[in-house]
């Protein structure tokens, strides 16, 4: 089975090795010490020195423990969307009562640094910037260093879902200032969904002290408490701990830049190779991602069909459009543990369904 | 190892095989199958035709998903807590600013079904009470029949704590009319940690449709429109979904009343047995529970040297006092898989490690 969606992806196999161990004590020494590993390896791929946590839940969860963290009902924050999750995040944020400024993109192209500045100027009581560092549901990356360049002229809160692209993708923290980044470890991490991981720059600290929403499960305060301890506040997720630990020490071993440039490989590869065909790709190819290749559904093609084929004729599963992209694109995840054969695979695969899902 | 705490228990191997599966589409058809036969396998559980969802996230999580799917700001709720995990409820409740109205009994003790009585008539304006099954930081079981029944009196929405109970004790949650119902992967149920299930009654929904809490992760309105499709809203811990799968199989295959007598059974051997070395049950008796046993430390013992003797030199890990109770009982876990096998080693460990605990 070729599995080539954009998370959950692949694991290799001495990472479910060890995903399938047998309990321990989550408040042990070993566990412990696993904790401390990871949260290390965490913060020099995240290339920061701020706090990072690792919680128990989904991307979204992660999202959502930014907007509580961090808000106040009624705080103005400006949502920079370039698709389905940059959406969500606003989403989430609207949900618990913050005043939503939307700076929507058409899908397909990535934020204009320059309308983030005009947006930012004319409301100056936008407190935080809301925005996605990969959009995987366009096949789009967000060039993050113009962009906060931009928030930070404003002194602004940056909060920066990088579910799929941090484990993939250059994002040095630090060095842009990021205040809050949002990871999550079915991507290119390498392990089963059911971790994500945050990071807290001192500002955000500062923002936190001052927030007012209620919050519990994933209060940032607690997290950090219990992390003084090598331990986290609730139960974790044991299992994908255990995978995280193998999977972030061969990331070093690997290195940030290695692991960085592989993705820039098999990204353009697959590009060409989907050009080459005559395929249409739905990014601005100045942006595209270099985790997932968004292409576009020609009218005569059905995407479901095409899926559906790939699945049961092939054993290849790639993902289809989301939201109002349903139907009008597919999607190749080329993220984590990925080779240039695995993408062949799936091409060769496309090949043959292509002419059986046209009307 | 012998791990004996209260969860994460440990898993069977057919379990651990399959939690280290490799990852397959979230939203594809093989994992909708397993979404679906594993909701109908824990509504048997649960005894309940309500509907029941699996969220991606700790017990405490759970508890947090009842207070934010269930409260508006300002409720009046009756807490009946027993222990640290009551407290904890209350404390979510009050975080999320409802108006917590305490009723808290001595450690060791069960809760006083006239006292609730009592407190219901006093506030008519109480709107819904919260309350632990299987207190596990004290080792007792509520009567939740006789609790079950005085709320019913006043017709108030009860939404129960069961994270602990639920999978290893009788909960007949149609038959006594609890509203929500939470419960935990690592406890009895044999798989790893990482999911909390919810049952939801009709009067909850009721209550979920006036209720303004803000929610979004925990959301049980999304959690029911992606059933639907047999997904769940955000992408969860498939691995221990794959765990769940067979271990409620398992389950199913053993019949409740085969779990619940099993649970009686190895339970009674453990306080006979812990009785006869001289120690003393921490849990009033007529109510100790069937899935932890606390016992008292005396003075001259210290509760970390024991346990640090029982892992390092015996390879047995067993719980300590959590709260107000640190230091003062050890806690022997028997829920889940374990056989009187298990417990004889745990108790022969006991035995040579508690003089080198002692002063």
């Amino acid at each position: 089975m070729q599995l080539r969606i954009p998370g959950p992806t692949p694991c290799p196999p001495e990472v479910l090795k060890v995903v399938g161990r047998q309990m321990i004590d989550h408040r042990g020494k070993e566990f412990g010490e696993i904790i401390t590993r990871i949260t290390a390896n965490l913060k020099a791929l995240f290339q920061t020195k701020n706090d990072v946590f690792i919680l128990s839940g989904s991307g979204t969860g992660g999202l959502e423990s930014a907007v509580v963290n961090m808000l106040s009902p009624g705080d103005k924050v400006l949502s920079v969307a370039i698709g389905v999750f940059g959406e969500r995040f606003a989403e989430i944020a609207r949900t618990y009562g913050a005043n939503v400024i939307p700076l929507n993109f058409e899908y397909g192209k990535a934020a204009d640094p320059d309308e983030i500045r005009k947006a930012l100027k004319a409301d100056p009581e936008i407190k935080a910037v809301l925005v996605t560092h990969n959009e995987t549901s366009t096949g789009v990356t967000n060039d993050m260093v113009a962009i906060s360049k931009a928030v930070k002229e404003f002194d602004k809160l940056i909060l920066v879902d990088s579910i799929s692209g941090l484990g993939s993708l250059d994002l040095p923290v630090d060095k842009l200032g990021l205040d809050v980044v949002i990871a999550g470890s079915q991507k290119g991490w390498m392990v089963p969904p059911g971790l994500a991981f945050v990071s807290v720059s001192e500002n955000a600290w500062k923002a936190h002290a001052a927030a007012k929403l209620p919050r519990f499960y994933w209060d940032y305060s607690r997290a950090k408490k219990s992390l003084a301890d090598a331990q986290t506040p609730w139960t974790p997720v044991v299992s994908v701990f255990f995978g995280l630990d193998v999977a972030t020490k061969a990331m070093m071993d690997e290195g940030l830049a290695g692991i960085v440039q592989r993705h820039v490989k098999i990204a353009d590869f697959t590009r060409k190779e989907v050009k080459a065909r005559g395929l249409t790709l739905f990014a601005d190819e100045k942006h595209a991602s270099n985790v997932v290749t968004a292409i576009k559904a020609d009218e005569k093609l059905s995407v479901s069909k095409l899926r559906q084929v790939l699945r049961d004729e092939y054993q290849v599963v790639i993902a289809g459009g989301q939201g109002k992209l349903k139907g009008k694109v597919f999607r190749i995840g080329h993220l984590g543990w990925v080779s240039e054969q695995d993408i062949k695979e799936v091409l060769q695969a496309l090949d043959k369904a292509l002419p059986k899902a046209r009307e």
